[in-house]
């Protein structure tokens, strides 16, 4: 099936290479196209590496391997599979895992342990091991490639590929960071979701990595959904290969240590944006402000619960600036809330203010918001000083079209 | 907009009368259109009631008031109004169920606490008092009318009228029960859903009732789903008038305790059904079995969970078995479940088991099944006893046009 590219798509940025980050891609032909579908990041000895991984109860043999190894915290090599996810396939998927693990390692002379694989793709097909060992003995060969290729190739119904980069001085050290991600549907909230990483030449702990990418996943890819469904492969990592030279970052108390949390933030808050943008079917992107919550958490799971109704969404898509729905989202996401202190706005407009309709709300600027791309919601519990952005897009046709019309 | 007939519709049972219900309708104009949208059944002195509500933190007055009624355990009247459901009103919408209260109070000699109220339609505009005060005066001198003349009513966005019946002996006493339903859009679980009403002739302690239909609702209407999204203003009411003279029925030791149940359940079932039959854009009735869960529950939220995710929803929609969507809400229900022990099939055929696709799986008499218009879904965890069966449709492009298409 061929997908239109996203009306909500951003070009590629220009991302300049990471010191000790070697790209290359490769022909596995997991799924019967001709395309790149086996990417290899090869990583400088001495990487700190960080994970989240999904809380599906079914994760994939990649997922359960890679947490173990993101304990570890060092990395000298990922691989990426796509077409072909791997998950619910028993011994046999992990065995498919580890033989590439070791194929890796025995060519970079590493542990296999440093050696990362995500697989993307159809649930329930062992990944073949055939094809694997071919294509990981054609990718160690390939010509190095820049990060369009590479997050091209990690894709699978993705329709534009997504990456995003941003630097921090750590004292006199500048570092820079550069990550790719890939997803559009299956896309849900409380988990790292979807499969990205984050690459930088900083030199972290890998502990104190781990610390900051686990905060940064919290506020941007927790807080994303596009469909409330959660991925069996959801994965996120950050790899630091120390080249930048700077004194290793080991807590907050180091210099340029916030500098660079707030770069790793950006990086994961594009990432997450930008699969958003390419929700199945998406043609607006919706951000949602909670505020006057009990808690930070609360007001992100009352956030979720607006960004995952189904009614709430088809609404943006049609344009319709129907707060009654907003109200029944918050009363179902089994939150505290207080009906009669609940208010509401588009786009800066207040439509309901504490439980009431607004005597002189005016619809006009709200419409006209609607119209955009770009839609703003504002919901005020009332209750107390937690708050959270959430991010989601509409439901749309599309989403019907490319989940129901087609066979996967 | 003018919604197609559900083609899962059922034809309106023939459902006899209940002794001590006599039933009315009238013309609120609620909205702007020519039809009964007030709907007023006048119950026997003495009738008790039971009542299950919605959980939504933003419930409408007429949920508040009702719950606080149902404690006290007696009914003389149920006045429903349709197009309007006064939810996130304020202390305006309370003064208008307050108002219907007194007024039909008065006219029948009764407490106003003697008086429910529901009402369904748009949220956020005040149910307004004079269109009710008249609707009402209207309805108390109308003609009785039959049951399907009042289903027909009470609905809204609902392309058929819903009614189920059914009978029990008590002992030497035939008791009778009838009950009508409407909902279609904003249907969840996890609490009582829509606004559903049963009576019956029987004469059932109010306690006992309210045990008993606590206990149906759990096994029914808290096990469909439509879109996930949870209404302001569900409400199953269940009044029983006594007039079949048989001996009060105050616990399950008492004779005909059981025929009762199981007739109430019955009943209680199929309004459940009837309204996933209707559920918008519904072009499948699919009914998910989940065995082997850690308990009853675990096992009704793992269902739910499969039943409300969207990329299940559309895979039946396009015919498609794609098992691997049913692993992914497996996972990410967060109930327990162990990937290695699952097991899924469709129509009675087993696709997988035991964490792996089956070897000389034939998918040929699941491809004929998912043709059909009833689907049938089995999820073993194997890992306990729980077990649960929950209901759901399909989820199609029509859900989409009803909800984005047109404006609310």
């Amino acid at each position: 099936m061929d997908l239109e590219r996203s009306p909500l798509a951003r070009p590629f940025p220009d991302l300049q290479g990471i010191d000790g980050v070697t790209l290359r891609v490769a022909r596995a032909r997991y799924k019967n196209w001709d395309r790149a579908d086996l990417t290899f990041a090869e990583l400088a000895p001495g990487t700190s590496v960080g994970g989240v991984f999904t809380k599906s109860a079914c994760a994939s043999s990649e997922v359960e391997l890679g947490r173990e190894q993101a304990r570890l915290g060092k990395g000298r090599a990922l691989i990426v599979n796509a077409g072909n996810s791997n998950a619910f396939t028993g011994f046999r998927g992990r065995e498919a895992v580890e033989q590439i693990m070791a194929q890796v390692a025995e060519a970079l002379g590493c542990e296999p342990s440093e050696v990362f694989v995500s697989s993307t793709g159809v649930i329930g097909v062992p990944l073949p091991k055939d094809k694997a060992r071919e294509g990981v003995a054609a990718v160690l060969e390939a010509e190095p490639c820049g990060w369009e290729e590479a997050a091209s190739a990690i894709g699978t119904t993705d329709t534009f590929t997504k990456g995003a980069g941003a630097s921090a001085m750590l004292g006199e050290n500048r570092v820079a960071l550069a990550g790719i991600i890939k997803g559009s549907g299956m896309i849900a909230p409380d988990m790292a979701t979807m499969l990205g990483y984050v690459f930088t030449d900083a030199a972290v702990e890998a502990a104190f990595l781990q610390e900051m990418l686990s905060k940064a996943n919290a506020a941007t890819f927790s807080c994303i959904t596009v469909d409330g469904d959660t991925s069996t492969s959801d994965t996120v990592l950050a790899f630091a290969t120390g080249r930048a030279g700077n004194a290793p970052l080991t807590s907050w108390d180091d210099t340029g240590a916030d500098a660079f949390y707030a770069a790793l933030l950006q990086v994961c808050r594009d990432l997450a944006h930008l699969v958003v943008r390419d929700g199945e079917g998406a043609q607006k992107f919706i951000e949602i402000t909670v505020t006057g919550a009990e808690s930070d958490e609360s007001a992100r799971r009352v956030g979720l619960a607006i960004a995952n109704s189904p009614l709430v969404k088809t609404a943006i898509a049609g344009g319709d600036a129907n707060w009654g729905r907003v109200v029944m989202a918050v009363g179902k996401s089994g939150e505290p809330a207080d009906r009669d202190r609940l208010s509401i706005g588009f786009g800066g407009t207040w439509a309901a203010k504490d439980g009431q309709p607004l005597a002189d709300y005016d619809e006009a600027p709200v419409a006209k918001h609607l119209e955009g791309q770009d839609i703003r919601m504002d919901v005020d519990l009332g209750i107390g000083d937690g708050r959270a952005t959430v991010w989601t897009c509409d439901l749309t046709h599309g989403y019907i079209s490319i989940n129901a019309d087609y066979r996967s």
